[in-house]
């Protein structure tokens, strides 16, 4: 059987490019992804996929068109589909995501930051 | 706009009842519950639904009929669908749970334990 536990911290160390999500795990078409902030992203939003943001370590301010939200370490907001968002984090932090498999990280705006997905 | 983020220590301290999930997010039609474990739960499966638990505090043994994964905080795993599996914890352990908003706690196995679901 190939049912093995995931280390979050250990998963975490074989990386350290910003924004370029990586695929820890997969369940129900949905992937549990790790990634590291740090400065300002793109705005974008995606069409179809709602994004759970759980802050590991460090916070971040997530930045909506009327107003934005920090989250720290231990927390965690839910954009939905459709909403324009941009995450900014002033120093790096560390984050999980759940989305479907199909999302990409710039959603809607594409261009250089797009990321190729890739499991570690 | 209603995206608020959810701190999971607060949420935690909301309730004490060990084996009834909470929901406290929903996204892509899965939910996000948190559950307390303390002791052994049934042995199940879930015919459909694939489960991630991903331990906020403590730790807790998953026993599968071949083998035990012990899973600490900051560490997660993924159940398949179709797998036999039981949750046990020598001592109380606080989980995130993701899967989909189907899901049922006891899944194939039904019974006194089966929990009904509540958002809080």
């Amino acid at each position: 059987m190939s049912v093995e536990k995931v280390n979050v911290a250990e998963k975490l160390a074989l990386f350290s490019e910003h924004w370029s999500p990586k695929v820890v795990g997969e369940l129900n078409g949905q992937h549990v992804k790790l990634v590291k902030f740090q400065g300002e992203f793109v705005w974008h939003h995606h069409d179809d996929e709602d994004e759970m943001f759980l802050v590991v370590d460090g916070r971040f301010r997530m930045e909506f068109r009327d107003r934005s939200v920090e989250i720290e370490a231990g927390e965690f907001i839910v954009v939905p589909h459709g909403v324009e968002h941009r995450p900014v984090a002033d120093s790096e932090v560390s984050v999980m995501l759940f989305e479907p498999a199909s999302t990409v990280n710039t959603g809607s705006a594409g261009g250089a930051v797009t990321a190729e997905l890739e499991s570690i």
